[in-house]
């Protein structure tokens, strides 16, 4: 049997669609999408029925998670092709990946169209040095009454090696972020648990707001007090940090001097081997 | 003084450009662009001056680097925008934030438009966990007599801590870049140097050659026999594998199961806390 599906990303706002993704997309038997993972500037299935002129079909987790795109796999067996799209790239989510093992067992073929991603958007717009990004976490809700520690043990971890940390939001159950303000509150109350020290005045954060969007803003504040920004947001953590590094943080996002200095005492103070 | 300088990627192949890039250029006052860093399917500049219908002037790097990108500064004094153009995203070089900074002292705004760039595209294509990515490095030839440790000390340090690892691989000083298989040997060559027992057989790879290309290809197999790919191209090395990852690489890109059988045992005995 043969066939095509295309998981296809758009990027983190309406304009930063591709010419390839927009071919793709007008060439393909069915489009779906799905709209709960991110949050766009405009209602992605709508823009995106305006930009490739036919319909885009919104499929929701159940669809794609429990039924293992089923849906999509329909799709292409009609159709011969069909597409997911999803905001940012497509592949950081692991549901993405499953499908596509899913259509490479039903003898299809998969192809991967990349979007501008969160993760090197977020580095590059901050204007840190992405030879020194560490793994990538996400701040969680406390669920089932358990608050996850996985944020704070990779932040932890990449500040006792010197390296920038990149904390993405979770999702909330009922749709929406979590505010910056939430998150670090979240990593706050596992500092008071774990007494490390990390997480105090001294600790430096740069919180980016609606990266890529019309109204991007980024300010770098204490991790202590958030600056009050819209969703959807970010929080990258700087570890060590160059003089090219320093200047841009000063003299594009405005960051205080003494902040940075006492950033730098605190890291050298985990580094692991300093 | 007011003034606009636009810092500007355009993804890795001509259809990965995005509205955003499209429109910005289309709206400055002069187009530049630096084609050293890095390769593209046709001539970037002959390319880009078609997509938007004027002029696209290339920059070398004596004038980025030496010069402090002061053709840019003119250009923007006298058009009251100017746009440096790169393969990619623009920020991954310091080269461009040593320039944004020289703007914003000049007394401009700069904007960074992004594009989709090499280090999100290649682990999304090869589809490997992006919260699993450590540290990128990249692999450099000998130079001056000396041969950086440098790669194979963020690949041990990587995998000491169970995460994958991109490699990108050095530019030539004549232009042009450094092949799979000279990327293979100068990490053998440190190997037989260090005598840690790290790169050898037991070690697998995700080569890939020219990500986001019509002509992309990838092929997992043990570092020490790359495969024969076409420049631009970029090597992964797995960390630790989940299930998921597994079947990605054996069924997508055709990973022999007793090759990343011996990796994941190979990965184990370099664990810092197994």
């Amino acid at each position: 049997m043969n066939g095509v599906l295309y998981i296809v990303g758009i990027g983190l706002a309406p304009n930063q669609i591709t010419q390839e993704a927009i071919e793709v997309l007008k060439n393909t038997g069915a489009v779906f999408i799905e709209e709960y993972t991110s949050m766009f500037e405009v209602k992605p299935s709508e823009y995106l029925t305006r930009i490739i002129g036919k319909p885009v079909t919104p499929v929701n987790r159940r669809e794609l998670e429990e039924e293992n795109g089923s849906i999509l796999i329909k799709a292409v067996k009609e159709y011969g092709s069909a597409a997911l799209v999803t905001i940012g790239d497509p592949m950081i989510a692991t549901t993405h990946s499953a499908l596509l093992i899913t259509a490479v067992e039903a003898g299809f073929s998969v192809k991967v169209i990349n979007g501008i991603s969160i993760v090197c958007s977020a580095i590059s717009q901050v204007g840190l040095s992405p030879y020194k990004l560490g793994p990538v976490a996400t701040v969680t809700y406390e669920r089932g009454g358990v608050l996850s520690r996985r944020a704070y043990e990779v932040l932890l971890s990449n500040i006792s090696n010197g390296l920038h940390t990149l904390l993405l939001l979770d999702i909330k159950d009922g749709g929406g972020f979590m505010s910056i303000k939430e998150a670090a509150e979240v990593l706050t109350r596992i500092e008071d648990e774990v007494k490390l020290g990390l997480v105090n005045d001294d600790l430096a954060a740069v919180f980016g707001s609606r990266i890529g969007w019309v109204d991007q803003a980024i300010k770098v504040t204490s991790i202590t007090k958030p600056p009050d920004l819209k969703p959807p947001s970010i929080i990258v953590v700087p570890g060590l940090l160059n003089p090219v590094e320093l200047d841009l943080l000063k003299l594009v996002h405005g960051a205080d001097e003494g902040l940075l200095k006492r950033h730098i005492e605190h890291v050298k103070s985990f580094l692991r081997n300093p």
